[in-house]
């Protein structure tokens, strides 16, 4: 398995056997979501921002319009840090203090180009793929003026690290005498059955990108 | 209503309609959550990363382990950037460009500071009560061991932002007469059942927190 290098910056610290640093691991964590907090400094100010993003190789790319903060912030080549987390669970020890939660999480480190006119629409598949598969063939593609208001961005992973806790909580040895429940409450994202808009034309049925997200 | 200044790096740029600074809707997400990414910058190079919160007022509160990288930096009273992010759906629209996320966010301007003793079991406790109800007074309380090896730290929200956005899709005019299906694919947390710890002791049954979180 080919493993990131470990820095100062990117070597878990607090319980480093939950630590990760092979691509497999890291990439399968970010292939299960679509949502990062993307990390950049203006002064000293740190901003962390929700947004989107899609995995391509070793790549990552953000999208925007042109005119937001994040984007044009983070093109100028500055470091930049991307974090992926899905919560799996609540973890409930007898103790106060062993109160966990159960999760995997990816940390990117890597700084940002603006993809040019040849990659932009390439980008802009990977983000809707990694979103929900098979929407893009099914929608109007963007026009030269939509291709225009978006900034698309690619990170390269320089670094990463991935944190997983799972299973069971780990309670003192003397704690298990307790009479007190201790257990998981796993937790997962609810998929919804899809709302039609209201202005749907009669007629039109639900998609297959929908079908297959639904299961 | 109260509300949070707009400076510079509060203010929502990108569809300013989406912006709330008000500290009732502020409020209302963050206590619809318990996980935040929590950004801060050594050096040129951001960090961001997941933890947990509580609220407690205009402030709210982080925990770790003394040694974290996370609690040592930012108890220096650096400016941090804290956020918090529900995912409500997938916006599908007719055109790719207008494809988007339901969601409502807050992003968090402060500084650290940490809680002393006095005020340190009652943070431990808003944490705890931000996660699961009622847990703390079920589980064994934390020993002055435990509680030298735990950092608290405060911030007081000085500013905020909350950005929502909710509802279908909103296409191009000439878009709706597509023959495309367009619509909203609800997305929520989904609670699992419990699942007792392997070593649980016989006859302890589900206690109420959990009960109650299942609801």
């Amino acid at each position: 398995m080919t493993q990131y290098s470990q820095s100062a910056r990117s070597k878990v610290k607090r319980v480093p056997k939950r630590g990760h640093y092979d691509k497999e691991t890291v990439y399968s964590i970010l292939d299960a979501g679509y949502l990062c907090h993307v990390g950049f400094t203006m002064g000293e100010q740190p901003f962390v921002i929700p947004t989107l993003y899609g995995r391509s190789g070793n790549k990552l790319y953000l999208h925007g319009a042109a005119s937001s903060r994040m984007l044009r912030q983070t093109q100028q080549g500055i470091p930049i840090c991307l974090t992926v987390t899905h919560v799996d669970g609540l973890v409930l020890a007898r103790s106060a203090f062993h109160h966990s939660m159960n999760y995997r999480s990816v940390v990117v480190f890597g700084k940002a180009r603006v993809v040019e006119e040849g990659e932009k629409e390439h980008a802009l598949y990977i983000l809707s793929e990694q979103i929900i598969k098979g929407r893009w063939d099914e929608a109007r593609k963007p026009n030269r003026k939509e291709m225009n208001a978006t900034t698309v961005l690619a990170i390269e992973i320089d670094e990463a690290s991935a944190k997983i806790r799972q299973g069971p909580p780990a309670d003192d040895r003397e704690d298990y005498d307790l009479d007190i429940w201790a257990g998981v409450i796993p937790i997962k994202p609810q998929i919804g059955d899809p709302e039609p808009d209201p202005a749907l034309r009669a007629g039109i049925e639900t998609p297959p990108s929908v079908k297959e997200f639904m299961r």
